[in-house]
C-alpha cells in the first residue's frame, strides 16, 4: 500500500500534545480526522516524535498508508481547507518503501525561545518563556559547549521517560541574543529524551542568571542525576523545526541500539 | 497635575482597535479600567495614535494625569498584574510639562510582516499577511524608494481619513526577506494617514507579484488618486513599533500645519 509523508506546522497552545490523550484534543486526532474526511476512509498516522502540550512545530513529519493516492497538491490544499487555523500541512511527498518517521530519523533540530526583558511580552506569550532576571548570553553560550557530543543525558531526562538508554549525541547547540531582548537556543542532535531540550534550557538559564558557574553544566551531565539539573523550561518556548532523513534507516551502532527518539516537549 | 507617560505592547487580535467603539472591547477601555482600578479614581488616557482592530503595538505611547503618583515600578508591575494577557506596560516615566503623545510625536516607525510561502503558517496567523504568489523582494525594495521623502500621500489614504491635508514625509522604508519565507517592511515617517502603511504595502505587493512595474508606484503617488493604488493589506501584519519624541512639540512648518497623525491601522 502506498505510504505518504507529510510535513506539518502547528501551534500547540490549544492541544494536549501530539499524542491522543483522554483529557483533551490532540494533534494526532486532528490530523487523522482531516485525513479520514479527505480520503473517506479511516486513516492512522505515525509521527517523528511526540510533542507535549504547548509545544509547536514547523517541521513535524508524519506518515500514513492509503490506496487512494491523490495528487500531492491535493493533500496540501485539501487538508489545509479541512484543518483548524492552528495546524497546516506544508509539504506532501510519497515516502520510500518501509519509511518510518521515527525510526528513519537521522536527527532533529529544536529551537527554544525566551524573552529576557523586565516585563512580559503580550506578542510572545504563546511562543517564548519569560525570564525577567538579566541573563548573561555569553556565559550560556560557553556553558552550552559542555553538552556537545555523545553523552549519557540521564541528568536531563524526565522522570517518566521510557527510553531504553539515555545515550544521545548533541551535534550542534547555539545560544543567540535577538532584537528586543529575545534569546534563541537551537539544539540539533541524533535524537532526544523526554523533556531533554527543556531541561537543557532550564539548566543554561541558571548559568545565565549567575546562580551557577559555566562548568556546573559539565558536572550535572557527568552526574547522570536529574535532581542536579535546572528546572524544566515551560513548553511554549519550544519548536520542533526539522527532522533529518537519508535514504533509509540509520545503521545500528556496533553492539548497541540506534538512538531512538523517545519523546520531547 | 502630574502627567505620566506609559509605553505599551499589545496584541490587537481580540480588540476592536485602540479607540472606544460601541461594537466591542477596545484597548483604550482596557487601559482606562486598569488605571482606574490601580489608582482608585477615574482615569482618561490619550494615545500617540489609534490602531485598528487586529493591529499590534510594541511601542504605543499614552499619557494620563493623576494626583496619585506612585513609584514608576508600581505602574509597570501593578498594571501588568491587572491587564489581560495580551496587553502590557513596558515602561513608565513622568512626562514633561504639556506633553501630548500625538502632538509631540516627531515620527513613528511601523513594521508590516507578510509570509510568502505556498501554504499558510499557523504560527504566524495573527501576525503576518499570507501572500501565496511568489514575490520579487528586490523589485519591491526598488519600488519602495519612490515613496521616500515629502509627498502628498492622498493615493494611499483611506476614504474616511479625516486628516486636514495629506502631505507626509516618509523618512525610511526597507523591504527585507527573512528566514522561512517571511518579508518585513519597515516604514518610518513624520506621521501617517489612515491606512497609509497598509495601502503602501498592498501597492508594493502588486509590484512584487509582477502585476505592475516598479515605476507604477511613483505614478500612483503622483496621481493622488486612491483608486489607483493596490489593496489595503490586512491589519494583522502591522505593528506600531516606536513613537519618537524630543523635548517639546515639533515646530510648525512655515505657513502651514505640522504633520499630525490622523490614524493608522
Amino acid at each position: 500500500m502506498p505510504r505518504l509523508k507529510l510535513t506539518l506546522e502547528y501551534e500547540g497552545t490549544r492541544y494536549v500534545g501530539w499524542q491522543v490523550q483522554p483529557n483533551g484534543r490532540s494533534l494526532q486526532a486532528v490530523m487523522e480526522e482531516a485525513l479520514s474526511r479527505l480520503l473517506s476512509e479511516p486513516v492512522s498516522v505515525r509521527s517523528a516524535g511526540r510533542t507535549d502540550s504547548g509545544v509547536h512545530a514547523t517541521g513535524q513529519v508524519i506518515c500514513f498508508d492509503t490506496e487512494r493516492v491523490l495528487p500531492m497538491k491535493a493533500y496540501v490544499m485539501g487538508l489545509n481547507g479541512l484543518l483548524p487555523h492552528d495546524v497546516a500541512v506544508v509539504d506532501a511527498v510519497e515516502a520510500p518503501e518501509g519509511f518510518d518517521p521515527r525510526r528513519w530519523s537521522r536527527g532533529k533540530r529544536y529551537r527554544y525561545r525566551l524573552n529576557n526583558r523586565r516585563t512580559r511580552s503580550p506578542l510572545h506569550r504563546t511562543t517564548h518563556w519569560e525570564v525577567f532576571a538579566p541573563l548573561d548570553v555569553e556565559a550560556m553560550r560557553r556553558a552550552s559547549a559542555h553538552l556537545l557530543g555523545r553523552h549519557d543525558f540521564s541528568a536531563f531526562r524526565a522522570a517518566d521517560c521510557q527510553a531504553k538508554h539515555a545515550v544521545r549525541e548533541v551535534r550542534k547547540i547555539t545560544v543567540e541574543g535577538e532584537a528586543g531582548g529575545a534569546i534563541s537556543i537551537v539544539v540539533e542532535g541524533t535524537a532526544f529524551l523526554k523533556h531533554m531540550v527543556r531541561n537543557l534550557v532550564g539548566t543554561l538559564v541558571d548559568v545565565g542568571k549567575g546562580k551557577r558557574p559555566e562548568a556546573w553544566v559539565a558536572e550535572v551531565l557527568a552526574s547522570r542525576n536529574r535532581k542536579l539539573a535546572g528546572q524544566t523550561a515551560p513548553p511554549q518556548g519550544l519548536v520542533l523545526e526539522q527532522v533529518f532523513y537519508a535514504d533509509g534507516p540509520p545503521p545500528r551502532t556496533p553492539g548497541g541500539e540506534a538512538d531512538v527518539d523517545e519523546d520531547e516537549g
